[in-house]
């Protein structure tokens, strides 16, 4: 009973369970240090959860399915400490479908077992990453063919094999289209404040042997002006029934700039990161992280007196503004419409 | 002999000139530590502008007059080695053009006195120190009155006390607009990879106990979207002919994001940042600075092998995106014609 991971194929994999223990690569430590935890508690799972030792919406669902299985050997007989658990778990980041898809998913097999089965649990996370690492293996396939051959592609955040059970969304797409001699160059935001491009997509790209440029934020439209970059491609945190995007704060601001430039915006997510009973994106709660994220890098250990910051974590895009979604169930386009497969 | 500077009208000097020596606030420390550079030889003038110890188009204008003055007193009666002090000193940085009008103008002072007379050129650095508070003061009142009551204002880089020689040019517009009850919100870009915002403006705003909150480069699309943002100032580092700006990376994501967004967006900058002699954007050279400037926030010291960077220090916004073009001489409306007054 395993993933059926396939390191070549699928990159690298950054959350690994034995059925007793969660090992999760510490992602706050990355590019300088590859340092692993080992969790066999569930507060564990949702303090590493919340203190982004593991983040992107995929890997934040899959580490909650894990976690419903230390949790199960935890408690023993004791249910409703259980379901105290999982309610728990939901909630350690507030902005993510997948999370609570993830744990709505072994709540139901626990309602039809009738009774906590830790082996049982085990095997349904462990179809929760497997099926993780097929929907990206479809969404690379589907979305790199998408794009003209020799474009140029610049991606937010972080979207690959960190983020997610396999080789990732968005950036798995890109590596796809790498491969296939679609992307001839790859631009990388470095996605401030918590550097998820200049730390962990550069470090992925790095060890794929993909050529890159990270670029600030505030270089994406002299970069665009530029002409070398035909399409945005990122992934979501959450995408409304419209197709308006829940993903890293930036990302409105790309799909803003790609439509004045005449680039074309991509939005890649399994389709557990379509949430059908959210109308809009209006309806999506946005997380507020502490400000001391922004002024640390101002080089002050805390902040300041008198300073203040306004820190979201994610932003909407309006479905208006994009041009194809990815899903492993092929490319949407508007208007979108995901019953229809 | 001085600058006539008044702190309480004028805000903080970062630079001071003695007659013999040119004392700089060193920028690269703030906001963690206020600490002095006292420069005597023309080498550290031109070492601290290119080092970033004192940046900001104006400011660095001034540094160099009173290099020119300094390297006068080196050379003695050497005009020749005066006139290559003068050719190192315009090249320290590329992109403002007010460095080379700073230096040209010392040249023409020199022409006129036929000998390199260092009290008449202290005189004249005065002199441009001196225009640029007054400029700094006439551009905060000019710019103010564009601003409805009770407006949000976000800006960006760092264009106050530090960036000039008196109260700055876009924050001393947004200051004059607190104390005129224009502006009600303020916003700072951190301004990526220098933080000129979260370390400099943060800096300066609490120093003048104005309330603010900094966000990073890419939460402005999210932020225009609650309609708190009515207007969006920036300063320039050169104007062309037809009202392209360059200013720091980063000016133009934000006027493309006003745009989209029904924000208005001005540029503040004196009229020594203008340059008749480029016709339009295209005609201005974009500083390049190293990758490292990048790397560094990841916690990596050094470029790792294989990671590279794109990392241009200016953009240039064409005319078409700007509302408003404040110097000295008052606000300018398209099509700009700064020849009228």
């Amino acid at each position: 009973m395993d993933t059926n991971f396939d390191e070549k194929r699928d990159g690298f994999q950054a959350l690994r369970f034995d059925g007793e223990a969660l090992e999760l690569l510490d992602q706050r430590r990355l590019p300088a240090e590859e340092s692993w935890l080992r969790i066999t508690e569930v507060e564990g799972v949702s303090a590493a959860i919340a203190d982004l030792v593991v983040r992107g919406a995929p890997a934040i669902g899959i580490a909650a399915a894990y976690g419903a299985v230390i949790a199960a050997r935890q408690r023993g007989n004791d249910l409703d400490g259980w379901q105290h658990d999982m309610q728990r778990l939901a909630l350690a980041r507030p902005t993510a479908v997948n999370l609570v898809w993830a744990v709505e998913r072994m709540r139901a097999r626990v309602a039809r077992a009738g009774r906590l089965d830790p082996d049982d649990l085990t095997r349904e996370a462990f179809a929760i990453h497997r099926a993780d690492i097929e929907a990206n293996r479809a969404m690379a396939v589907a979305g790199s063919e998408r794009i003209e051959p020799g474009s140029g592609v610049l991606t937010h955040c972080n979207t690959g094999s960190l983020a997610t059970g396999g080789i990732g969304t968005a950036l798995g797409i890109v590596m796809e289209g790498v491969r296939r001699g679609r992307v001839a160059h790859v631009y990388a935001d470095e996605t401030r404040p918590w550097l998820q491009g200049s730390r962990l997509t550069a470090w992925e790209l790095a060890r794929n042997g993909v050529d890159f440029q990270v670029i600030v934020e505030g270089a994406a439209a002299a970069l665009m002006a530029t002409g070398k970059v035909q399409w945005v491609i990122t992934g979501a945190d959450r995408i409304a029934a419209n197709g308006d995007v829940a993903n890293k704060i930036g990302t409105y601001n790309l799909a803003v700039l790609a439509r004045h430039h005449g680039v074309k915006m991509m939005v890649a997510a399994p389709s557990s990161t379509l949430d059908p009973a959210t109308a809009s994106g209006q309806g999506i709660a946005i997380e507020q992280r502490d400000a001391v994220e922004i002024w640390r890098a101002a080089g002050l250990g805390a902040q300041p007196a008198g300073f203040a910051a306004w820190n979201p974590v994610f932003d909407v895009t309006p479905a208006a503004l994009i041009d194809c979604i990815v899903t492993e169930r092929g490319a949407f386009q508007p208007p979108y419409d995901f019953s229809r497969r």
